[in-house]
């Protein structure tokens, strides 16, 4: 029995798995508490707790952590926790729990979940991009988990591709994640209904600034037209940059993950062919595969169940 | 005794390596005729002119190729000969030579070369971008040469780094290579020219159209004010792709190839200056070192050796 932890920005979620990882066999939460020690206690905690119910200790844990983990397993920056700097996650935990534990960013084990068992199984070349608040994205190369020189590979939310665009909230010019984040979803509702072009949306919210995830939700749901026109402005953004990745590392499947997935084909059939359109050479090359995630909300922790003990 | 060959648009040049490969114990070349089977024939006579100068037979033959190359060894599309296509380069020379052969793209040959004997040397994390007509790119992840899925990756430079920028001969609106390749730098030279800011540069040429890269060294190596603010100009662009990839791949070295590695420091410098500011977190990750490419035109044939016979 391994367990596995996703330290997200307002809470952590603890899985067990024994056999099958995408069935689960405990699942704890607890809210984060944005400081160091309390973070460890908090994870300690749902360690033991689960442990108490299964009434069995797990050999490995690992843990997955939304911030830029390097490959020693120490935190050091997360924007959501920001009380936590420079923060041998690792070593405490190893050190409090006496066994093995894995520690890396949140894209990252939920990328070894979606790859291994998830919507890029079988495949031994799977990038997955996590649509959300910015763009987290990690790989499955050659079968092997890549992390990079440091552990900070997959920052691919930050790779420019309007150099001449609007400035990021980081002082970059036109990063992906400016336009095909969830956030980004959000601002091109706002836009297009400020214009007159979302007034189904409109009615829904209240107000153009009132337009949030539920309604885009609901709208894409009813088929509302307008409502899939800015889907589909905001897939191109999606499809450019995922063509990007295509070029630079040839994977066989892209896996689309974070909240957005849960608008379905509807999202994933325009990224599809907009993805298609941007790559070059399509008539020389087989087709990438794109799909949504498959593990939803439980990938993160899931995947750093995997990881735990050495994957 | 191994092997090389590279094969370009207009000549082949073989070298064999035994010991530091660096060191070829021989070099021939060949003029590239652009046509399958004259292919094969130019690349056997090089192999057996060479045995027969060091009286040994080489135990296998490496070969790169300027062209889109499957892992099976097969030579779809080569830009520079196009007569050749969908042709199993690897067969065909396994079955004439009767020894172990492998194929690659030139430019993943050159960069296991750089990474391994050269600029990149004693790193697991190496990218390297080869600026020349286009922009050639190939990577050593984890110690590992990485192909990709198909044997594609590395096609950077179609990074779309403008996506609403002028469009390439591709039909792609804005990608890499059309503001950092070497032709890039050409073409930025003679536009800067035409607007009278570049006037050494005209006069050396005699003309704005006439201003070629024999025109465009000479200018830098003279420390030609104007010349090197279009060099910076051009050192940005090229900072803003390997920005790109350093957060797509975190590696640690990103080496700098193609025949604009002649310009040196005067090139290298401030592309180390345009990567570190396109670089997010500068403060919290050890920063990449950016070198220049080390082994010159033999590269991709030194890395063909060296991946003779399994690497």
């Amino acid at each position: 029995m391994r367990i596995g932890l996703d330290i997200g920005g307002t809470k952590v979620l603890a899985v067990a798995i024994d056999g099958d990882p995408t069935k689960p066999i405990a699942v704890h939460r607890a809210p984060t508490v944005p400081d160091a020690d309390h973070l460890s206690d908090t994870i300690e905690s749902l360690v033991r707790g689960i442990e108490a119910e299964l009434g069995e200790t797990a050999h490995a844990v690992g843990v997955g952590i939304a911030g830029l983990v390097d490959r020693s397993g120490t935190l050091w920056f997360a924007p959501n926790i920001p009380g936590v700097t420079a923060y041998p996650v690792r070593d405490e935990l190893s050190r409090r729990l006496d066994r093995p534990v894995a520690v890396e960013n949140d894209a990252t084990t939920a990328t070894w979940a979606e790859a291994k068992v998830g919507a890029g199984e079988g495949s031994d070349h799977v990038v997955m991009v996590s649509l959300g608040t910015g763009i987290g994205a990690a790989y499955v190369l050659d079968g092997r988990l890549y992390r990079g020189w440091n552990g900070f590979a997959g920052e691919s939310g930050h790779m420019v591709v309007d150099r001449n665009g609007p400035r990021h909230h980081t002082g970059e010019r036109g990063p992906w994640e400016l336009f095909a984040s969830g956030t980004a979803l959000g601002v091109l509702a706002r836009e297009a209904a400020a214009d007159g072009r979302a007034s189904a949306l409109v009615a829904r919210a209240g107000s153009v600034d009132g337009i949030d995830a539920s309604h885009i939700e609901a709208a894409v749901l009813d088929e509302d037209a307008q409502m899939l026109a800015i889907l589909d402005e905001f897939a191109h953004e999606v499809g450019l940059g995922v063509a990007n990745l295509v070029h630079i590392l040839d994977p066989e499947v892209v896996v689309v993950g974070g909240g957005l997935v849960d608008l379905g084909d509807a999202l994933i059939d325009p990224v599809r062919r907009w993805t298609a359109a941007h790559v070059l050479g399509g008539d020389l090359r087989p087709a990438v595969r794109i799909d949504a995630a498959r593990l939803g909300s439980r990938a993160a922790a899931i995947g750093a169940a995997m990881l735990a003990g050495g994957g």
